[in-house]
C-alpha cells in the first residue's frame, strides 16, 4: 500500500508553499532519507541530504511567492506544475515549472525531477 | 545531440492533435522503435510497436478534441499538459492529464508516461 492520493496532494501542496516561503530545511523535511532531485531534468542528480539542502539553500534569501496551478497523482507518483514568482528590485522573475515526484507509504518525497528551461523564465 | 527544444514542441503538438483527431496508425507513427508506453503511470508498460497501436485504436472511432495546455522542455524530455474531450451522445468527458517524454535525436517518442487517475474525469 503506498500514501493515498490525499496525502500526496497534501505534500505537493505543503512542498509548493515551503519552496516560496518556508525555510530549505522546512523543505528537505519532505524529503525521504535517500531521496534524490534532478533539478532541472537533464543537470546532475542530487543524491545526498546536504546536496539536496544546498540546492533548497539558494532559496532562502529570496522573497517569493508560490501558487500551485495543477497537478495530477497516478500510483505512487504524481505531476504537478507551479509557479514560483520571485521579486528583486522593481522586478519579478516568474518560473512555472512542472515536477515529478514519488512519494513513499507516507507521502514523502523519494524522487523529483523538474522540467524547465531558461526558455520560460518570465521578467516582468 | 539530442533533438531540439523546436523539435520536441512540435512532436507534442503534433501528438495531441492527432491523438484527438488522427488515426491510431499516425500516432504509432510519432514513437521510436523500441518505444514504451506506461497510461496512466503505474499500470503495465507497453513495450511493442503492437501494443502500443493496440492502446491508440481504442480512440479511433471517438468524437474528441485535443489542446495542449502548458509544456515544458528539459533536455530530451518533457513534460505537458492537455486537454482530451470526448463527445459521447449527450456528454462530454473531458481529461486533462500529465504526460511526460522522452525523445531520440530525430524528435520521435522513445516513452511516454501519462499522469492521471480516474478522480480527474470530467463529465458535462
Amino acid at each position: 500500500m503506498g500514501a493515498s492520493r490525499e496525502t500526496i496532494l497534501e505534500t505537493i501542496h505543503k512542498y509548493v508553499d515551503l519552496v516560496a516561503t518556508g525555510t530549505s530545511a522546512d523543505v528537505v523535511a519532505l524529503y525521504a532519507e535517500g531521496a534524490t532531485v534532478e533539478d532541472p531534468v537533464g543537470s546532475d542528480v542530487l543524491t545526498t541530504r546536504e546536496q539536496i539542502a544546498a540546492f533548497y539553500a539558494t532559496l532562502d534569501s529570496l522573497e517569493q511567492e508560490g501558487r500551485l496551478l495543477f497537478a495530477r497523482v497516478a500510483g505512487n507518483e504524481a505531476a504537478f506544475s507551479f509557479e514560483l514568482a520571485t521579486r528583486a528590485g522593481d522586478q519579478t522573475f516568474t518560473l512555472a515549472p512542472i515536477d515529478v515526484m514519488t512519494f513513499d507509504d507516507d507521502g514523502r518525497i523519494t524522487s523529483m525531477r523538474a522540467f524547465w528551461s531558461g526558455e520560460d523564465m518570465l521578467v516582468s
